[in-house]
């Protein structure tokens, strides 16, 4: 059984001043849950539907979690999801892995990330495109809100995401800094190098005058109609797919 | 001044059912109201802040709509957004466009579609890589749920979106239709046709079997990482940019 207290602290985690308080973050739905319960990540709660656990009787990690089997409506109570039919994970928050520049690859940078939706985006085309780590500037939202670990279907287990600041950062890197711009080169033709830190500026700014000295190279994504720009996960994916494609 | 029973009114069509018996539905958001505003779109009431109206005193269609001064309380209260700093619109639901099928160009297809932010980031990416019509199966997403319009970032207006029993349009068809598959062929090397349907499958279940015997080519996002997939409307972003890239 779970106590109303405990739905009520499941609830709370919800924000940033509770997870931070507590080192707990929220795991929901299905994919997300599977990840997590099969990696080295520690658990504390799972509230899991019967369907869920008849479906994955396996999971690494379920012995060592405290498990509760839930209703949907339980769920609905104690999580931020509309429907949800596998369960909620309350999970430890583990420590920050510190950012070393190793370079000798292609890091996502992003600057004023403000949607949760779009960092989790962001994490899961990252964990396509074989990219380990993401800078995000401080003021950017926060990796353990409910819908950031949602929407990334579990590659917040394999990418790294940091916050820095970004011009420090930059004032010490060893390899170039890409920006998309709209007069920017033409990223189909421009040559991309195979390394380096692919930058985003904010969802509705763009990138700020603070960081436009350290930009080595500016390209854009061709545009054959009316649309004035691309979301900002969108516009990452494709970059990333020209500098993949590139390579080959 | 805005009566009670306006916001209920407003509120309402927040609902596909209210949309559907009225005929109206909500557009929020600064670019989007722009865009609105400055089309033929017939538009029956904006509730539209100071700082709005003092940004854009020029819109084409202002004088013909009933505008209402409004503060952020107000649009809290009887819209969908959560912080909305520019106004809302109730607009009118356009009669719906005849598909018929154009055969020297690109159309985006999806079938089952079922989020609404990935629908709007659809139209926002078709209006971006100049592609004028979207055909969905007919238990899609409604096009004018508040959500769509929102994400659309005013593609809305430019893209025609179709609802339409697949298997019957390609039963009919004379385009090859192109499906995404995780087998299928490397979309970086793979010859594209400049014409043709692109089929993006549902969120979760992919292309259904109903639809596979209409499929001429099968093509795959080269996968560099662990991610199981991408969000369907990155995906669909990144098999455009490289039709176009193809092509030229």
């Amino acid at each position: 059984m779970v106590s109303k207290k405990e739905i009520k602290f499941i609830r709370s985690l919800q924000s940033g001043k509770h997870r931070l308080a507590t080192g707990f973050f929220l795991v929901e739905g299905e994919k997300s849950l599977v990840e997590l319960l099969n990696s080295s990540w520690k658990t504390e709660l799972a509230l899991l539907t019967a369907a869920f656990l008849n479906k994955y009787p396996n999971l690494k990690n379920i012995r060592k979690t405290r498990i509760i089997e839930a209703d949907r409506e339980l769920l609905h109570k104690a999580g931020s999801l509309i429907t949800n039919e596998s369960g909620i994970a309350v999970a430890i928050i583990p420590a920050a892995v510190q950012f070393i520049e190793k370079s000798d690859r292609l890091i996502l940078a992003a600057e004023n990330l403000k949607d949760p939706g779009n960092l989790g985006t962001l994490l899961r085309i990252a964990d396509w495109y074989g990219i380990r780590e993401i800078l995000l500037s401080e003021n950017s939202v926060d990796l353990y809100n409910p819908k950031v670990i949602h929407s990334s279907m579990g590659s917040f287990l394999r990418v790294h995401v940091h916050y820095k600041n970004l011009v420090k950062v930059f004032q010490n890197k060893h390899m170039p800094v890409i920006g998309t711009f709209p007069e920017g080169e033409n990223i189909y033709i421009s040559r991309l190098p195979d390394r380096g830190y692919v930058l985003m500026g904010n969802e509705s700014q763009g990138i700020s005058d603070e960081l436009l000295p350290w930009i080595d190279l500016r390209v854009s994504i061709p545009r054959f109609g009316k649309a004035e720009s691309l979301n900002v996960a969108v516009a990452a994916a494709v970059i990333l797919d020209n500098f993949m494609r590139n390579r080959r």
